[in-house]
């Protein structure tokens, strides 16, 4: 969205503004490029768990091998744009995809890490509102956060 | 949706189909009925609460008064259709929208427990599954079941 300032562009003079789910995917992708700018090998694009007959597709997989580390780390990104539905939609979808696909990994790969990738605008305007506080350090959501004028990840949120 | 064998109406031998938001509607009437019928008193429809400047909005509140209490019992429901999108989809939101919900009405009303009121079809077919069962426990949702045959609540789940 506009108020969010995030990737519009200029063509001769008129402003082009990107449909909601061109965006969306933009997102997907620059959360990826991020991620292998940092190091991390991804592994699946989507993660595809299977749990009693449910399918659950994660945006993205990844890995990365740290020094004396015997198997890499491993983390799995949920990816919200916040672009299109309101602020407080977006983020019921978030938190009850969130909370599935931790249930899910959980039972299949416990040993990967699931993270929720933002925008920094989305982290500033919405998710530093104390009640949203609250409820991601109720349920220990961890987050991601994206700068998109950096085009990198600027904080890892535990 | 048709496969849940949800009202649907003949006019001149024709099927007649109503669209999803209507189909929704009509859940929520029924649902309000539902409780009525059964003698509560229906009396935020919706129910409105703010915590930190955030909106929401639960489907109905409704309270009961029940013999050697001074005030009453106190409720409010949160009511899926799962009819549209596919059922993960509208458990990921029904999960936030629920989370979300009660924690803000611990903030507000402490004493109004909060449920979920789903069709029995979407029970049986969907809320069965083992692994919905689990996060279901996990994160304590309170359900309430309605069957659209008997037009009644059929199952209050703690």
């Amino acid at each position: 969205m506009l108020s969010q300032g995030y990737r519009t562009g200029q063509i001769q003079g008129f402003r082009l503004l990107l449909s909601n789910s061109v965006e969306h995917l933009l997102f997907q992708s620059d959360i990826r490029s991020a991620l292998e700018k940092e190091g991390w090998l991804i592994t699946h694009d989507p993660l595809f768990i299977k749990v009693e007959e449910l399918d659950f597709f994660i945006d993205l997989a990844g890995e990365k091998i740290l020094a004396a580390e015997k198997d890499g780390f491993k983390i799995a990104v949920e990816i919200k744009s916040f672009i299109g539905a309101s602020d407080l939609a977006s983020f019921y979808i978030a938190l009850g995809q969130f909370l599935s696909y931790r249930s899910a990994l959980r039972k299949k790969q416990p040993n990967r890490i699931l993270y929720l990738a933002i925008n920094q605008d989305v982290y500033n305007n919405f998710f530093s509102n104390r009640f949203i506080q609250e409820l991601i350090a109720e349920h220990q959501l961890k987050l991601l956060i994206f700068d998109a004028i950096q085009q990198g990840i600027i904080l890892w949120k535990e």
